[in-house]
């Protein structure tokens, strides 16, 4: 049992908001172009074609394609479905860059702050590089590394997105530990030999979320949020 | 002519004084062991052989190796060059890693600090992923992304290393400037669109320094030191 030297963090959900913060973008467009659109059921529709977009690119029948380019395509299709006509392509291209603009959770800069003082803390996320670069900057999230999808060319579950994240940091997967709000990504995290941190987010899928509102397992870690984990990791 | 969105730093030399801070880490082992090693004689070897150890790896001839690989098959070599026989594999270990605890010329820092305020700034350098995100944590160097080598799969001055760190930034070249002391980076940038800027490191290779003394070309901007590049930026 070796000491963490580095955290990985899953994004969607455990660092950022994303319903809340397209949801909210949603109503000023609702707002600036005089539309009655219901934004919750739509992001929970985008968010709904997320994995399926994934797939073609994991089983390798398709090129690696960036999960800017995946949910530009999600969108495309939800804009012809929800009958939306008279968009420009600067109106269709500013939403999809809202996942740029993602807000953190009110603990998550203040603890990643803290955890950075003591552990080298970088994503292991399905976001693309430009993608998690500008949503550190609008948000004040200070990774030390994006590490995850893009730069192994492996979207999660698949076992190199986090093995290669891991040996990218010169480290062996005793020596990290994956943080997420999700009991999925911390079961595969677990089976390569990573450390694991569980973070409830149980507002993640608005009101009536039904998954993830505990830890499935006695993972390493079980905390309520970045603070809790810094104060029980020391940092 | 597009606005810079973005910089690309060279690393070695350019944001660190590796030359001095392998020499202060090799007379602190001459003191340690009783050794008289002319350190500046075996960094300079030790650089000597940087270039020629990516080449075959740039060739395709050999798969993807990291520079901490590369440093310690040239540092194998000079060990035995230099007589040495009694060192431990921690010696050895502790000494390639040097590389990793490089201090920074004195504007680095503060001058890094002001630009990420106005631009994304990235490491665009042969430097492996551990290697540079070790040295930012220990020299406060505060990258938005380390991208170059490790993460394209590609040395410079191959036209990958640029060109796919500038794409996962979601930028055109013309958005990018690369930073480096050195001109043929520049020139390499620049051939591929890219726009430049040249900081002046006239110690890097030590007191007797003959090349990289000036700009050789009239780059977009031509600095003494990034907190001069900052002021001519606006940063």
């Amino acid at each position: 049992m070796q000491p963490i030297r580095a955290l990985l963090f899953d994004v969607f959900g455990t660092v950022v908001d994303w319903r809340s913060s397209i949801i909210e973008e949603g109503q000023a467009i609702n707002r600036d172009k005089g539309l009655t659109i219901d934004w919750a059921d739509f992001v929970d529709d985008w968010r709904g074609l997320y994995q399926p977009s994934m797939e073609e690119v994991r089983a390798g029948v398709r090129p690696w394609t960036t999960l800017d380019v995946l949910h530009r395509e999600s969108l495309d299709h939800l804009i012809q479905r929800y009958g939306i006509t008279d968009w420009s392509e600067d109106d269709i291209d500013h939403l999809n860059k809202a996942w740029h603009r993602l807000k953190p959770w009110p603990d998550a800069s203040q603890g990643l702050h803290k955890l950075k003082r003591r552990f080298t803390i970088a994503t292991c996320s399905n976001g693309n590089v430009a993608l998690i670069v500008d949503m550190a900057k609008h948000s004040d999230l200070p990774w030390d590394m994006v590490l995850g999808a893009e730069v192994t060319g492996h979207y999660k579950k698949q076992p190199e997105a986090y093995l290669n994240s891991v040996s990218m940091l010169g480290l062996v997967p005793d020596q990290v530990a994956m943080v997420a709000a999700h009991n999925d990504d911390l079961f595969a995290a677990e089976a390569l030999g990573l450390k694991t941190a569980f973070i409830t987010r149980p507002t993640e899928y608005g009101p009536n979320q039904d998954k993830d509102l505990k830890a499935e397992k006695d993972w390493t870690y079980v905390a309520q949020d970045f603070l809790d984990l810094a104060d029980q990791l020391g940092a």
